[in-house]
């Protein structure tokens, strides 16, 4: 069995990670305390006998621990992945510490100078259905985020094809669930303020943004991004807007995303015309790509849907384990 | 034109009874500014507009200000209240600083001794269907509780005929809309915790029950009272179930709500079986009663529905300040 | 006193508009009973002392009406529009029937010949921003769609003044709450469905689509619409997305909507960079827009938000009538 | 392979039971289609890979099921039961078909006399903490209904062991998330009906009662329920009150609960004074039970949560299958 601990167990991606690698066979879940996760715990009477550790390397190597996860801010992350690591034991960092691949890049999305760039050089960003061979054996996997995961499925083989027209910028109009903005006390995210509402925020600004430039190879200017507030639990929808390539039809992007998308496990491509909602895509590992075409115009409208906290966050972050470890990559995911 | 300062107007009630006070034909509603309200509020352009000062008796006199509301927590309205009636201005406190009778009461259930005793015994409780008398011409008025008000106005009429059996305790089980938490960053109303949950809180324990013993004339041995938080943004339906005194039946019910509030403008009755929802009292200020009777046992359930933020605290703010200053009582109510 | 029947006043619309009218210094408000008009009303006791009659010209002339207001099928319009017309009195009609310009785009959008062509062409067009003077003393106004409302005062102003390039289509990304689709037993609207959920319909084949094209002066190819039902009551938030017009800047846009809707009661124009979100729109009349810019590439974000059962049905058929009778027009909607 | 058809696999307790026997490892489900199943099924692309026939005696023999479960109306059950069994099928109903021990209290709850007397006698009623061992190889289970599986949890060990006063009714104040009133089109569990509201329907008069005196040897004199909808998908929480027995203390409860529940692997109970909410049991098969005492009146509050599609209906019946087919009790339920 391997050890597993995980830090931030009590967020919302932590706790869905949990509960995944619980049920997952060849897991063992540790919870490990760490002092800046101060949000009060639910601890129902019975809920005790869950193993757990401090969120040390010395608590970690005493334990066992094979790999940990990290479901905490970046912050955080930056401090305990090179820790870990130095004592042997491997990591998937959740958070967008590691994700970008230079340190200028970090710097221009997330305001500060990176502490670490030779580790963060030296991270696979773990978003299997691209990177699948690089994850496999990795000590270090870097989660990507749950926004770009959903638009990098939908766009990189289209952009890789050429089948899209790069002198207009794609637009993708982004829609999450609550869960997406952490577990914390906010005005913002609480029920009067977030529920029966819809709001748009970080509208062309998000930090998630380089994310998909990396995977799709675009300019920043060839990609705009839009993010808005849903009242829902959990969920992410993507519309995303591109004006085709010449000669591109919508028989081209059908077979486009069929061959590129056979044999993935979580990938589930839909016919032309019939687009996923939420409710296909809530509570599992798999992201769901539909799409219209305008032909008069040549406008193309992906949409694509998946649950932030599974193949968004906690449930990707299994797949990669599962790649590392070799394992079946569905293990633990069906 | 009653020149009206509202302290909280950033609170779920307070920002409800300046919506309220802009419509009334006979107020000009003003925002007081007082350095505990903190809370960031959403200024998009052109809500400049509204008048406002700030929150000390001297800038209201300068105002004019003829009555000032407060909808702030209770240790804010003992510091206020007193100061704006010794202003000459009158007052309604929509906390609970005032509303109990004695500082042995307020005592025993806000665990704090009350600092104006003489206040406290001069403050004339605002429900107007049980205390009109007394709240035309008031310079000093207490606005009730959400949950007391909806309890009262269910219970006082059954008990006043003696249509209760008082040897077992009313039971009131009350549900919540989540504004009734107030505005306020929190994780335990956070869209994610309290979305799609329901959950149970200060069972036998909440300290609006002295108000309904008050009001209701009954023991604590009594009536029992447990509070629960729904997932919606305002409203109040409470389960009220007694034992019926020999001899009553549902008529008999029926005939004495029917007397008690014929003339009521804001309590509907339902004809027995009729039970109403949340949808029929929400933005409105009615108190709404239907009620069942299990005549095997001379078991009564009465359903009482309010708005938390309309009858339950802005619209009776209102009400009273229109008896208060001889306006028709349902002047901006309708 | 003017004499105000609503035929369809069960529906989500027509209860709303009811309400308004009710609490409108200068109405009557009558309920009006169509056959076609099945759905179980909840009707507690008390609620029967609303003026009602038949939906029957004799009916209506018998009642003194001056006016009758549809919210109902396009297909129940259709037959009482005209009956009521010739009886003399005056029609606003919330449905589609009678909204766009000729019978060709009737049929092409709404896949029915239209039975009154002549009727058709008098029909005003009740957008009171754009078309105010035509509707001042009309008899029949035609009440303009939810959708095509925030999107029309969103982009007119805009296409007008050549700000936009109009060789790249302007994208309409447009969410609904769901009492746009109408108040009707339907699994799509369930709340187990439709609750915690978030879905497209009608990709690019809106039939609310020519009215944009209509009101902006807009080539079908130059304006695509993709609508999404949103897990809230009421509300419509639109992302509209276009290229700006070479050296158009963000000072120009925000200059043109300023001049547009300056003196306008229920537009409001946010400063760059603030956006609506729906809660600030939610019960009122008004219309929020809101923009920004991504400089780089010329590209204009305009967020559109309006109430789609006040803005969007009742309260703009009432601006409408206040028109038509020469009363403020804002009488009964602050 | 234990081969498991399911009727009525459209329908939201069918849906679940589908998609935990597809996680079951010893489990192979199909979909048996009934032509009364007529609701329409989203079935994006990729769905089609799951075994189904048709739901009748001969399709299922063909296809080697073991056993067959009917998520149907009861009026379906009665039809299709028989018919599995005759044909050596064994069978788990959850309807409320087969679930009152006699045709004279079948005909008081449902109202029509029972077609197969025979059949009702020798169903096995299916709530295995109580009936474990008659569960345990029989070919016919009735699955509890969902508000009695947790009424009776939470009361019969305190029937049982004396605790309760019987002299004055049980009060059983329940609530259940919109699911399950089942999957059909409907204006009542509409999202903008259901949605932000709260009812209470069926009072002292709902269908699952007899079950739950059934259960805990109580008279319908000695229990009343009161049934409300809650604006959730899913979750029931039942506030049950009872006058403790002479003596009886808090202690006593708790004594009870633990000494009924210790072995219990889906029953779990907390300590005094801690009190579930519906996200502790959402999405499992377990029932939650906290109390909490007024000692002045001794006066008990109860509260029990279950999921209701879970432990109240599809977790509960592969419950039951693993004890019918010798499973581990918990096989495909944590």
């Amino acid at each position: 069995m391997v050890q597993a601990g995980i830090v931030g167990f009590r967020g919302y991606s932590g706790a869905e990670l949990f509960q995944i690698l619980q049920a997952h066979p060849q897991v063992t879940p540790w919870k490990l305390e760490h002092r800046s996760d101060a949000a009060a715990d639910p601890l129902p009477r019975g809920g005790n006998a869950d193993r757990s550790t401090a969120a040390t390397p010395e608590a970690a190597r005493e334990a066992g621990l094979d790999v940990v996860f990290l479901a905490t801010p970046h912050e955080v992350s930056m401090q305990v992945a090179p820790a870990m690591l130095a004592a042997g034991i491997r990591v998937v960092d959740l958070s967008g510490a590691y994700r970008l691949r230079t340190p200028e890049v970090h710097l221009r999305w997330y305001g500060d100078a990176h502490e670490d760039p030779e580790l963060l050089a030296s991270a696979v960003y773990g978003l299997p259905e691209f990177y699948r061979d690089r994850i496999r054996g990795a000590r270090f996997v870097s989660n990507p985020g749950c926004y770009p995961t959903a638009a990098s499925l939908a766009l990189r083989p289209l952009v890789a094809a050429g089948l899209i027209d790069r002198s207009v910028p794609v637009l993708c109009d982004a829609k999450s669930g609550i869960s997406g903005a952490g577990r914390k006390a906010s005005l913002k995210t609480s029920f009067c303020e977030a529920g029966d509402n819809f709001s748009v925020y970080a509208a062309f600004a998000h930090r998630h943004v380089p994310e998909v430039l990396q995977n799709c190879e675009l300019q920043e200017t060839e990609f705009h991004f839009v993010a808005q507030l849903l009242p829902t639990h959990r969920g992410i929808l993507e519309n995303i807007y591109a004006r085709l390539a010449p000669e591109v039809t919508a028989e081209t992007i059908q077979k486009c995303y069929d061959e590129a998308y056979l044999e993935e496990p979580f990938v589930q491509v839909y016919d032309r015309g019939i687009l996923p909602d939420l409710h296909t895509v809530q509570h599992t590992n798999r992201c769901a790509i539909g799409f219209q075409v305008a032909e008069a115009t040549s406008t193309l409208l992906v949409v694509s849907a998946i649950d932030n906290l599974v193949k968004g966050a906690a449930g990707q972050a299994v797949q990669n384990m599962n790649l590392m470890f070799g394992f079946d990559e569905t293990e633990g995911l069906r």
